[in-house]
């Protein structure tokens, strides 16, 4: 997540530079062989139009690409929610039985696991080493080597909650509430992993693409005639302005892509094992990473 | 859904190109037409508000077609978590329980054939052959010309559920909760038949695409008086765009109707298979289709 | 719901065709009021700038009447998802107890006459004979004459689950699951028949209907002096389009009207059927009323 | 609400005349001015862009107001269900235990009490009379000068079902069902009171208010010149639509404001005493006011 | 929250004056420079076009600032709610309970105390003086330096909840039912910071700012040609408009950010405190802090 201005130019001018660069050289082109050919064509009318039906279509799609991220957004949030609330839960409910305080650490820093395991998934990364201070040793090496590591977390984390229950540490009542937390947990996983893996509707995105460059082209034949060498500065702007609004759509349209404009999953992990090690009663609290040249990842 | 780029052009352009042809010939006829017997008809105000009038309705079209495709893939996102939560709360649930393996793998097996089933239906494809490696041999006879199999599966799944409560092996609570899995399983299953069987209102999309034809009809008597045989290209252009967008919405409105464009339900009820059987311990996991040709279905 | 595509057209000219004939008239007296009195007036740019703010103002029509309509379809959803859910509930709850299947049989029925006297509600359909076979006969007298019977047979069917509570045959926890079912079609009813009495605010409607006739009025004024003859099909064809948008949007803002555009409450009601009763195991199920004439009610 | 349409062209008149007569005096002046004067003006290209730029402001306006109206018959729309839910599960939770008829009644009857405490606050008018025919004498003076009834009313509806619990009339699980419904409940009633207390964001709806004054200003400049005396019907036409869309969306978005375009709060509070006393078997219903004037309140 | 009228124009005027003067004296010297040195450039079209694409931009940006600001509504709506449903349960749970009135009035102090400090935390101020009245002494010393307090508050309750259940003081129905209403003010308090944390994507509004800056600079060169000296209040007016607009999405988009704008959390959570000390039986209620000079905080 972006979160100082300084580096935002920077970002869309290093994606979009080539074709502006090709369209501002096609813009000039076109301008000396209207100017020498003496070739007279004005077709700014149907230009507008154009311009008219691509900025509704972008806004359709830079509000689709928000959805998408808000959405990833509000998943993350509830990940946060439910991490607070399954600590909560466990710690109360077992606070008038005798429960080893070894055992209880070992679900909470577990789930801090699931937390860390998820959001590696989401950004394709490999966990495995991430995930061994949270985990027990003999878990973490059948954890190592499959498929799935936050869905198997939740599996074991479940199994540990059914044998408390079993022991009598926490009653019927308790269990089928932490059996719901996990669930929303679960609801939360499948989410995040459902925008991952759909991608926006390829045709939408690439026709979009598609008529940003058709109208890039047609623009200098539309203007020229009318404004002369002025055309040529302003040609550029308004093709800038659209290959803007298109390259912020793509940065916001993937959550989850390891690039600026992320959802911060690192530093929202990080923020959650601080808040469960002081419900723990932890005085030694981790320090947060700071945002980076103002990119919080 | 399509993943490659490649063949986005070709998806499209085979389910155009008749119209395109038509109205290409009739734009290149008015033109020559309006030349030779020197008929000047000029109405490009007018074509450009209705083409803006065409764009807005065409942006409530895109964003309603795009809303049921997304809301198609969230129900099989909530497929995904409530099948994991199922396994997870049935395999836990009988942890302490002195379950028959068989009994508990018969539950998981029989839910992946719900899944199955369920995709299917929404194809309109009979699934008796594919769901039969998981479930019993007389259930599978007793479903075979029956008519809502997904319907029954999840029946046949609670009285499963029920037998184990009365048995014992799982408390009220547990089986409580798990007729809350099943619940949202049921309104996952409708809300996918309720897409699929609910066309996007007929008079809408029927009215839009004349509106389309409409358009393309009177665009080259709009622009060609003004801009001559450029206006050939142009009419093309802008036609091309508007059947584009048009077939883009027909393509995505109906995400179950098995073209390029479906939620791919094939590849996630693989991925709940794979899953679920990774939460039994199975180590002989299935190996997920890849997208074929850049589509997966 | 209409599913076929050759009766669009004629719903919509039976409900416009007045109107369109009175505008037409209008267009072709002030071409000739024009042409022989030589007024000269011009106001083109007026003109579009209506256009323009009536297709802002009724692209937020159309959508809002879509809205209702998906919504109102959606709710139907529901129902069907928490009949199965109230019927595989029922069948498995009482899987393991010594119930009267008359009984069983009984309440799953009266959930069928339920669903029926939903749907005759929603259309001012007096539905006493309809939900005859479906409870038993004092039953029926007693429903015969009162107010609300979808109401009072969600209540007659909780009477006879707590009964069944009372009897042993289900037990707390299961009650309190049906229960929870009952109230989410309480919710859904509810809603139907918010949707039924609420129109959409009568102010918007009205005023939106009034500005296409101002719009068409002066549609003549600002194009005849530029276009000549010609403005006289153009007219028309414009006219023709606004006056085809609102009336869909007023087709599809009462979703349940007993009109071609309905939401296919009948239908619905008799998959529901059909579903319970494969559920109940019954062999000899009821057959589809097929779409008359493309038209699904 | 307003449900005849004689009324609407009034209510919205009545509001707005003063601003459209001022304008038009406006409009007129600059007519004559430019005409004796002869300064010449025109700025058409201009205006019309501003009136886009309006348009599409007017229109977020628009559905913001109507979302706002919608959500508020929503919450309306939740309070009837959950007062169906209440008094059937009240009624057979109790329907095998020996409860008081007068105890049961009580309960529902303080229940439609909290109903017209709720639509009477939400209109700031004091109920204290209203709900006297629904609770207990001695209840009534407690709850006479105190603040907030509605809540209080709840609270002690909560108290009587404790005790039901407490004498073992219903269960520990029928106590929990009823305490979800009392909490649906309260959260409809916080929602009706945002909605009533939260002005739609002061800087907008003044900002848009100001702007349809400075369009109308400008808007005789932008004319006059190119249409001579035509022009004075045609600014005033254009200034009436500005005003009617921003009063209507005034009208709208405060939904308890005690004017004709309200949700009919006291309509509704009607039908769910009729409900509710139908549930209880009373055949002595209220009669339902009728619409006066077609305007429900 | 902004009440009065008043303060509105001077509050959005004190944060764009400065752009404001910057463009009008722009204008008024390309203005100049035109005149005196013949240059001659005009392009209104393209600035037209641009206008739009703005308007639409913009469109977009107003509709998701004014989401946020609503949604941070509805959530400190949802505390509302809850604050009222969880002191309902504490003191009808307990009312048939020998209970302590110390230890209830404590519980339901201890949730004033978390609003107050969920208020204070989404505002950056420390509120460790404010709670102090609402904790017991230890427990407040305990607070005093620690980090997230309204987090660690919830604990505390729930804390106090499990030793009610296990002195058998609420069944564990109630605790089931009061761990509840901690998991969605868990929720509301989460969902408060995430708004509060995450800010409107960076390079989105970036661009929006840049792109009103782009069209202030063009819009002299577009109109001047065309109105002369006329051109400069024009231009001066529509670079206001545009530059107001994005203002108040600015103001509404934060809606925690200690400004006029604000939810107003301090006034919502002392109506919180009143409500609940009234259902304590409290005869001596605090009173409400007026708005001042028409601002609600």
């Amino acid at each position: 997540m972006i979160l100082s201005i300084d580096i935002r130019a920077t970002t869309i001018l290093a994606r979009i530079w080539k074709w502006l660069l090709f369209h501002s050289f096609f813009v000039v082109t076109v301008y000396f062989l209207m100017k020498y050919l003496h070739v007279n064509i004005s077709m700014a009318t149907i230009i507008s139009m154009i311009g008219i039906v691509l900025s509704i279509l972008m806004g359709f799609r830079i509000s689709s690409a928000y959805d998408r991220w808000w959405e990833a957004r509000k998943i993350w949030g509830a990940v946060v929610n439910d991490s607070r609330t399954l600590a909560r839960q466990l710690i109360t409910f077992t606070s008038t039985a005798a429960i080893d305080p070894v055992h209880l650490q070992g679900m909470v820093h577990r789930h801090i696991a699931f937390v860390y395991a998820m959001a590696g998934r989401l950004r394709h990364q490999n966990t495995t080493e991430q995930i061994k201070p949270f985990v027990f040793e003999d878990e973490w090496h059948s954890l190592a080597n499959r498929g799935h590591q936050p869905n198997l977390l939740l599996l074991h984390n479940l199994y540990a909650f059914k044998k408390m229950e079993a022991d009598g540490l926490v009653s019927n009542f308790e269990f089928l509430a932490l059996d719901g937390t996990m669930q929303r947990l679960t609801d939360s996983l499948g989410a995040a992993e459902r925008i991952k893996n759909t991608p926006f509707p390829v045709p939408y995105s690439y026709f979009t693409s598609f008529l940003v460059h058709v109208f890039a082209t047609m623009l200098p034949f539309g203007i020229i005639e009318v404004f002369g060498y002025i055309a040529i500065p302003i040609a550029i702007s308004v093709i800038f302005i659209f290959l803007t609004i298109e390259q912020i759509a793509i940065e916001i349209q993937d959550p989850f892509a390891n690039k600026e404009n992320d959802i911060p999953v690192t530093a929202i992990s990080q923020a959650i094992e601080i808040d469960l090690k002081e419900m723990l009663g932890d005085r030694d609290l981790p320090q947060k990473d700071n945002a980076k040249n103002g990119v919080l990842m």
